[in-house]
């Protein structure tokens, strides 16, 4: 036993070690004194093992004085546990060791949060203290789990013919999309580098330069204001990039990675078997669903209806059909058994949402109830619920309004009624691609056509297309995959036709110049031989949340920001040295000097 | 056949496919019309293809007159070549393809700079059009070699039980080291994020936090003016952290890393066998080798023989050793027999390289030449060569001065002795730990002691040296990782006490507040039980170039900037918009108002 700290790890004790002598390091994790015996749970990232003092040990003033969370080497000898006392959860749980000697490595203070045990804590103190927040069980196998996942991510493309390539992070503003971070040049006063919001251009360019099936966990910037769903500063994503490749052979290759990850890390919640992804046209998505991420483990597809209500009786779904609205139907299979309530709250609730409200039939005993029933007519009532399928003691409810609403509400209620009426099996994972996206879509603030998704995508079509259609009804060969109700990832065949990118940028206003102002290098690029390509990026951060069932980025993420995009741990940002801002020839001013 | 680009890549077919129909496609490598026939060199990133086009080939209007590195879709009959035109050199040697038709994909304009063939280039070209660059032969294999020894160096961490993490890269700047790169915060202003200039920190706090067996292929920004050997912006190293671990256990846990990349990577080449890499402390690499990263190729061993001169006749070196300056002889075995122009020469170089000159005894046929071997006295030159051990034709070089100067200038003339007398057998890597680097050192431009190295290393004898002990002799447990005369990596083990850090940061002139203020997020998690840790982190670019026999950083990077910092294919740094600035509360100053 040569090694000053360890003979063993904290995880690594069996019954085959009983009798030996040990040396193990760790964190004081718990400590009980069971009348003048103490009981030590020794803590390194491999477990736990117990470690019991007894109170003549050389090592029990030692241990007695030391707080939880200091750093101890204890020696001493293995000891089966009496088979009461064995511990089938822990991997250590047969043994326990008799500690001789202990020597203190490290004393802790007094500790701000405890690491024992999984209270809550104010999220400030967790993250000034996150090596302490790291320390606890659910974060801390989180993490290691996260790891795991993209080292499975990595193991499987590499498995199947991608290479990781790693593309500069010191990069140029890209001007479409979202905020850049930027990088202020000391070399050239005034100039700017950007933190890439993705490896967009160049995983393109990489195709162009002959690569081919390229891969990175690359890491993304975007300046974006606080969300729920997006940490501030960095993220990962699988970002991934084929040659004279097809969406379709884009869609084989990926299915069997994404489901074997998810198989991998699901436990035993089952997920959609590789080769069977569904493939739902966006619009389709958008009736069907009212999402284009839709949760297709939620049983609920919604209808058009809208025929039904031309000069209907309920002259307030007539009249919007009469101004071309739309009205789509909910179902809420079972409902109309139960309380009016829960159709009152639902129209609340979307009251809350701001629309102005949610109508509904409820079917009792095969009487259909509520206002629209009521004045839609008898006959057409009775129409309306047989297109529907409903049994006589089902809900309907009804989302009216411009297609665009409608859709979005009948989108909130599905899932809203799914919910309610306990419909969701949680425990699986239901993978889908939306495919068929437009290309184009209306931006009302401008008033003038703009991109829907992706500017370097391949619209449908093709220069045809582009020449003869209307804008607005040109899809794209862009798909997203989606996972119980959240986009996991997006990707394109893009557009490699110098000329036919021109022709795209035209519709939404910039001109050729304009293209190689912005995208200089992709578009010189595409003039010397450029392969057919295209690819995808999936979100690393998602999958890992939805394969631990975390509900908060910062339960997944190493050392995250706080939502004012404050590391409180390493104290950044942080006021510049004047010498610094001298180099980087910047003044600051002053937010309120922004009007002088 | 239903893939509308390829039955096979270009690097596929062999005589087994022999009269099958196939589809391939890529860029137009060469051409050559033969009487009438067209022969064209299909390629993509798996290899090249042959194609035949006879003139009444549907193809072959379309082949002829196509620029080369367009891209193009081939369908055709694989055919046998015939014994004389087998090509042994390529996978796909054994077969042609006949064209029966041809797709252009992407039509080439006239290229800026060929891709076939090797013609050097001037490097603004190769950089604004680096996606060409990259297709050309050596660059296109580096690039792939790159990305394997990377996966290689993965996957050997990975088997010996580290865990990938990845740690933030927008973060707090810090204040030692190297110049950070700054990104401005929109939310906070005046204050600014930095780019890491390594992971440094960041994996500390993970070994704090209970982790273990930390890697990272971590991306590292400094804003350094331009170093031949660091490309401006960012580089890559294999970071690594092992936590209750001794350097010993560091080393021996990495040696078969490091020797199982080379040697996976070093074709014929022999490697130091792990285990048996030397560990030579620092102040013996310096006497020996006149150098702390030695090419141990290289036989030469220096030998101090300042007591040989102590009241010499030569009265320059008797002068410089009375004045308490130091002589070092570098042997040059067989330069007697030669002309005495090599030590002339010798003397020339050593004062064109700022020093004042190098004395050199020649011996030849057992008689020692030259103005030292003449005022030493005969008995003392033959003292002399006998303690060298030098033979009847032997020479010696002699570096006088300070030792400080004296050593460097050993060292410089013992590579180049054995250079230009090609002792050095460049065929071969051989690796050694230099350790027991000193902790701190004088900074002779302030007057003061401070840190050699890492500031966050061990000292060698913990509290009791820095409050005993001259701070110039304490050692660290620091180490470095030489191959070849090339520092591939460093490392150490890490203070991690509170009170023994601020008591280090003291000797350099820094107060417990300086401490707090630089590095509170690690000063503050050592008091909350940290356990012994270190590591080291070796340079991913240094070792690519070593294994691809690469000259330049930018022979084996992607898409690395000019030494200008500029990249010439994104254009970057550009100018933001004053929008940006705005959002950034940030105005440039123009340098030329610096003054005012």
């Amino acid at each position: 036993m040569t090694h000053p700290y360890r003979s063993h790890t904290c995880g690594a004790l069996t019954s085959a070690e009983v009798g030996e002598t040990v040396r193990l390091s760790g964190w004081v994790h718990r400590k009980r004194d069971h009348g003048g015996v103490l009981f030590v749970d020794l803590r390194d990232h491999y477990g736990l093992t117990q470690v019991v003092c007894d109170g003549d040990s050389a090592a029990f003033g030692t241990l007695d004085s030391l707080r939880l969370e200091s750093v101890v080497t204890i020696e001493g000898t293995v000891k089966a546990r009496t088979e009461a006392t064995v511990n089938p959860n822990l991997s250590t749980g047969a043994i326990e060791v008799y500690a001789r000697a202990a020597t203190v490595l490290s004393k802790a203070e007094e500790l701000p949060m405890p690491v024992a045990g999984e209270q809550e804590y104010p999220e400030d103190i967790r993250l000034r203290y996150r090596f302490l927040d790291l320390r606890r069980e659910t974060l801390h196998a989180n993490i290691v789990k996260r790891t795991r996942i993209i080292r499975d991510i990595r193991n499987r493309m590499e498995d199947i013919g991608f290479t990781e390539y790693s593309t500069p992070i010191l990069t140029a503003s890209s001007p479409e999309g979202a905020r850049d971070f930027l990088v202020p040049s000391r070399i050239h006063a005034g100039k700017f580098y950007a933190l890439p919001q993705a490896p967009q251009q160049y995983k393109q360019l990489l195709m162009v330069a002959g690569f081919d099936r390229y891969f990175q966990i690359a890491p993304c910037f975007r300046d974006e204001d606080p969300r729920a769903d997006r940490l501030p500063g960095e993220f990962y994503q699988l970002d991934l990039e084929m040659s004279f490749v097809t969406q379709e052979e884009i869609w084989e290759t990926m299915e069997p990675v994404i489901q074997g990850v998810f198989a991998q890390f699901a436990g035993d919640k089952p997920v959609t078997p590789a080769g069977s992804f569904r493939r739902i046209p966006h619009a389709q998505s958008m009736l069907d669903y009212g999402s284009d991420k839709p949760d297709l483990r939620n049983p609920l597809i919604i209808k058009d209806v809208t025929a039904h209500f031309e000069g209907s009786g309920f002259g307030i779904f007539a009249g919007i059909v009469g101004n071309g609205g739309t009205i789509r139907a909910i179902p809420a299979p079972g409902a109309g058994a139960g309380s009016r309530k829960f159709f009152d709250e639902m129209n609340n609730w979307a009251r809350g949402e701001g629309f102005s409200g949610l109508g509904y039939i409820n079917i009792k005993d095969g009487v259909p109830g509520g206002p629209i029933a009521k004045n839609h007519g008898d006959e057409q009532t009775a129409a309306l619920i047989a297109a529907l399928g409903l049994g006589p003691n089902d809900g309907v409810f009804f989302a009216a309004g411009k297609e665009e609403q409608a859709a979005k509400l009948a989108g909130l209620a599905r899932t809203r009624v799914g919910e309610q009426l306990d419909l969701i099996d949680k425990d699986r994972f239901e993978l889908a691609w939306i495919v068929d996206f437009p290309f184009f879509e209306w931006d009302e603030e401008n008033k003038k056509v703009d991109f829907a998704h992706n500017p370097f995508s391949m619209p449908q079509g093709g220069m045809e297309a582009l020449a003869g259609q209307d804008p607005l009804s040109i899809k794209a060969f862009q798909y997203d995959l989606v996972c119980n109700g959240f986009e996991i990832a997006s990707g394109s065949i893009r557009n490699q036709h110098p000329d036919l990118m021109v022709a795209a940028f035209e519709k939404v206003g910039l001109s050729q110049q304009d293209v190689e102002d912005r995208f200089g290098g992709l578009y010189r690029a595409f003039q010397y031989g450029a392969p057919p390509h295209g690819g995808m990026a999936a979100g690393i951060d998602r999958i890992v949340m939805l394969l631990c069932g975390a509900q908060n980025l910062r339960e997944i993420t190493l050392f995250p920001m706080n939502q004012r995009a404050e590391d409180l741990l390493m104290a950044a940002p942080s006021p510049a040295e004047p010498k610094q801002l001298r180099e980087l020839h910047l003044r600051v001013v002053e937010p309120q000097k922004q009007g002088a």
